[in-house]
């Protein structure tokens, strides 16, 4: 069994308001960054789990993200397991 | 001019308790994921920047984040801009 280093990105689906970006945003044209388009701010996870093989890891890693670390009504996520 | 998409991770520095990293980590374990033996949790932006190139645009974002986006005290950044 071995030890595999997996990122996970949680996001507010497209459709769901962003306020944290949203002032981010204005925050960042406030202080002079006027070619700032757009920003969107999501949690990121990185965690050490152990398993047979990236496969299986990564079907775990899914279930916690249905089960604790996503809200699947708003949110999206992206997992990447490291070799 | 075009416009560039960048990720912005921004992490505790290792030194720095994550107690929110701890807490989903005691969460995840009380569900049954014993297999998981650590997280940090971080934020992640993302920006669409506009810019004459990708050199510049990085620039710009390395003085958004030590102005506005990171702690540099507490927290490390890392930047990363898509052609």
């Amino acid at each position: 069994m071995s030890e595999y280093k997996v990122k996970v990105v949680v996001r507010l689906k497209s459709v769901v308001l962003d306020p944290q970006g949203k002032t981010v945003l204005s925050a960042l044209r406030n202080l002079g960054f006027s070619q700032v388009q757009d920003t969107r701010v999501s949690k990121f996870i990185e965690m050490d789990v152990k398993g047979d093989n990236p496969a299986i890891v990564k079907e775990q890693v899914e279930q916690m993200c249905s089960k604790l670390l996503a809200n699947p009504v708003i949110e999206d996520y992206e997992i990447e397991v490291m070799e």
